[in-house]
């Protein structure tokens, strides 16, 4: 984009709205750079070939006894490059995925579904529901667990939601995802998706979890505890981690490794598929307008979620509104934006104040997952104080307590 | 609290509000836990001194040609437990701080002044801008630098206000401050004073910088550019991290080590102490009620940060009010949730859908910053274009673009 750089890539199509002056180059690592055509030389190096293989390659079937079903729900890992707009687009279907990956019919006889395709920014809850009625139907099915493919910008949330909605499912769901499209070499589509069906197979705790790559080797692949788990990068592969902790198992060329930490006990299975929206995630910041609660209220919000500051702190400029809704009989539950460690309400004045005017402290509880659990806990109940015992209780894992260290 | 642990620590005196059959204990690592009375058998140890020392040491001034100014503005560095209440509170002087830090006068001779009590999650923008006036008074002082003590909870958002308003400021301020009150063993007050000093006295870069416990070492503390700095932890020391590279400098037993990371370039002073509150920062979830983008409008906001998912998303459920917020002139800007990695918005259809709506991606410009730059920038300039062009400068390094890793 400067005027004395080098740029090679493939030549895309215009966009249909792009200025009249730009090529869009996109470069080897999959992304696209503007060119403004004043002060450029162009070179053609060669022909790309833009035919997408979309020939379904015939998959063994083999005798294996595990049997999974691949789920896809759409986001970046059922998606490609559409070389008209240079955008990427949810377009695989899960039998193309499972085609681009013959290694997964080596592991297990897999069955595909598509229940979704949507990138993950656009999944609203009602939808997380939709997903939850289809996997309970599957509960005492003859598949060994589900893969989901799943998008990874709001995996997390989906995740959470069907740890609770679900809670004591008595197979093992792993959502997985890729950070770089499946036609693009660094792809982490292929590895997860492989990663994810050892995992499977390797009969672990049942549950909800996300496999995503981790940092460093490629070949090493993180499973998380779905109420734990944050995408932490906006770009890289290892983007997800488990906070506070090591993450559930980690997958290392398809040997199977479960981490010492506790696991939160096994449950009866005893789905409860509710989800109501009136919760509000407030994260607060000095300057923050108090009037954005009166707007919660009058939007006849049941349940907020302060992510408040250091160990579950908002600004007094807060404290008439904050006790404005809890006379009004809302919900309010403390989680902290540092998002690692835990909330404690008892060491400084201002969690003494909040406390005193009925905010709960969420402990180690991360915010995004504290909201999918008052959506889900404001279906099952809309009091106020029955919101507060719902809250309160350790469901599956959600209320981690983070270690004190240095 | 359970009826079979046992407890050692400081019996407290009751809270006025506590109920009346718990007994709460100050353990030795500082927190307090509430017991119930029923079931409980109690030992006494030994007789609290409860006198705190608040006898002025005297410190020798001597011969040292470094002059520091340490200003107090409240936070926990210049915190006392109160013994009456068990909370923490802000009631230390600067002057109590320097005595209670015989060291710092080895390092320089240092003149100290209050300016603030506080609480950080109680500082509102108004006192950033009283901050920035008395700093900005010290310009051309006698003093090689400032130490600001200052509360961990919005440090951050202080120091970055102070980076935009005081940009080229001619001597290294250095906001510092502690995770723990100064009466406890594990404080790390003075370390943090300590290494701020000898940051000042090692003639650094100018500039507005955060000086705070590293993790690992008791003796390794990272000063870390203001824009650039996150509380990542709620309770640990080494809670604040540089997001996407190294700290700026580091601080081991008083030797002070440049990293090697691209500083941003010096720039003339030229203070631009403004602010204008009317910038929101929202954060986009599943289920996130798009009247919130209304509330703003109705409330006279001129600029939202987004909060997005990923490379910078949000649901097309809120495509609807950011097209009318970008139509009433309000600027839109996006950041990520993710934290680490850079904003792309040309990669999918949300990121190209909310650019043609208005929405500007902000690179790797850490939500908080971009909050705080907004804050600023509208207090310069309040039509969107002009807003635009400030929010796109890269004035103080705030827009680090994080390298592409695996």
């Amino acid at each position: 984009t400067s005027g004395n750089m080098n740029h090679k890539g493939m030549l895309m199509s215009r966009y249909e709205d792009s200025a009249k002056n730009i090529l869009v180059l996109k470069l080897e690592n999959g992304y696209n750079v503007g060119i403004k055509i004043d002060d450029v030389t162009i070179k053609k190096l060669q022909t790309p070939d833009l035919k997408i293989n979309t020939k379904e390659k015939i998959i063994p079937k083999n005798e294996n006894p595990i049997k999974l079903l691949l789920v896809s729900t759409g986001g970046t890992i059922a998606s490609k490059i559409d070389y008209r707009t240079g955008a990427v687009t949810p377009v695989l279907s899960p039998k193309d995925l499972l085609s681009s990956v013959p290694e997964l019919a080596s592991i297990a006889d897999i069955d595909v579904k598509t229940i979704l395709s949507e990138h993950s920014e656009n999944i609203i809850p009602e939808q997380w529901v939709k997903m939850a009625i289809y996997f309970d139907s599957l509960a005492t099915s003859k598949y060994a667990g589900i893969i989901v493919a799943h998008g990874t910008d709001t995996m997390q949330h989906t995740a959470s939601y069907l740890a609770f909605a679900l809670q004591g499912f008595p197979k093992p769901i792993v959502l997985t995802g890729s950070q770089r499209s499946s036609d693009r070499p660094s792809s982490d589509a292929a590895s997860n998706l492989i990663a994810s069906a050892h995992f499977i197979a390797s009969n672990p705790d049942p549950g909800i979890f996300v496999a995503m790559h981790n940092d460093g080797d490629g070949e090493h692949i993180a499973v998380h505890d779905a109420v734990r788990v944050r995408k932490n990068h906006t770009s890289k592969r290892g983007a997800f981690e488990t906070i506070g902790s090591k993450p559930a198992y980690t997958v290392i060329k398809g040997k199977v490794e479960k981490n010492t930490q506790e696991k939160f006990p096994k449950k009866q299975y005893l789905p409860k598929i509710v989800v109501n929206t009136k919760a509000w995630l407030i994260k607060y910041y000095p300057g923050l307008d108090p009037k954005i609660i009166d707007h919660a209220i009058s939007s006849g919000c049941s349940a907020i979620i302060l992510e408040g500051t250091g160990l579950g702190h908002v600004g007094r400029t807060m404290y008439d509104s904050i006790t404005k809704a809890s006379n009004a009989g809302i919900f309010l539950g403390m989680t902290s934006q540092c998002i690692d460690g835990n909330v404690n309400m008892n060491v400084y004045e201002s969690g003494r104040d909040l406390q005193k005017m009925g905010v709960i402290p969420l402990s180690g509880m991360l915010p995004e997952t504290a909201l999918v659990k008052a959506m889900w806990a404001l279906g099952l109940e809309n009091s106020s104080t029955e919101m507060e015992n719902i809250m309160k209780q350790n469901i599956t894992g959600e209320f981690y307590q983070s270690s004190f260290s240095s």
